[in-house]
């Protein structure tokens, strides 16, 4: 990325496409924080409450899947597809017990994957979408959920950053 | 905040009070993360290379009067802007030595006073200035530079939450 702006793009509504933006820059940065990293510095655990930087790539991928289903198949997960996700959505112990032992490019084909996914729905979907209350969730709009993914990501990239620069 | 929703606000055109919810969003969860601290939770330094939670507080809001001055000022900060805000901006060493003792409220304030005086100025502003490259810096548009201010912060309230949670 070489221009820094926020802009509507092309294949989308004006507001998703800036929305999608900051997705894409958010993801951007957290890539380069992982870029280079071995399985036993994606493993590392800076302390017995952290978690590896692994497991934050594990749940930014979760997180994102999860606001997939609620915005785009507006439902609940599943108690299978919420069973799977959960070491990496609820992170702890069972985070640090299960997601272990994979390649950088394991985490980041499952980013890449459910980025691809998140892209072509929203280009499925208008502006007048973006706002309005979510079935499942009226308190919330798919703007604030896409918003929320982007912003989680980005508070456990700053974690990510913090970990990486303390690695062994 | 009762309804998560990123909508437009009245008081500012379409676009920017869209980025308004987002920066008024991500405000909320960094006054929530830092609430009830003292000055000497402010003050801990997790290990010798770690920033205080103080000291990044104080860099959340030298950054956005940073970029008030390159957005709405289309100016570079002054060389006396550049040295006073210099330990907050760069943290590390200096920060450490400097930024230390204050209140919660010290910090606080810093950051209503700063964000009152952004809002007041993206009040006076219009979508098309928000996306219109910037004249000091072309290559950014102030929808990118607002969105990275938000974007900031969120990464060192993933940091707060961190540190916050590991207080001696």
């Amino acid at each position: 990325m070489t221009a820094y702006r926020i802009l509507p793009i092309p294949g989308y509504t004006p507001t998703i496409g800036r929305l999608v933006g900051m997705l894409t820059y958010a993801r951007h940065t957290t890539l380069a924080a992982v870029n280079g990293l071995t399985p036993a510095q994606l493993d590392h655990l800076h302390d017995d409450r952290s978690n590896s930087i692994g497991a934050l790539l594990a749940h930014i991928a979760a997180v994102e899947r999860g606001y997939q289903i609620v915005t785009f198949e507006e439902r609940e997960p599943s108690p299978s597809e919420t069973a799977a996700w959960s070491p990496a959505l609820k992170l702890g112990d069972e985070g640090r017990q299960k997601i272990r032992g994979n390649d950088l490019a394991l985490y980041t084909e499952e980013l890449i994957r459910t980025r691809q996914a998140t892209l072509a729905a929203l280009a499925q979907h208008d502006d007048a979408w973006l706002e309005a209350p979510l079935t499942i969730a009226p308190n919330l709009n798919a703007h604030w959920a896409w918003f929320h993914v982007a912003e989680d990501e980005i508070n456990h990239r700053g974690q990510i950053r913090w970990l990486r620069a303390r690695l062994p």
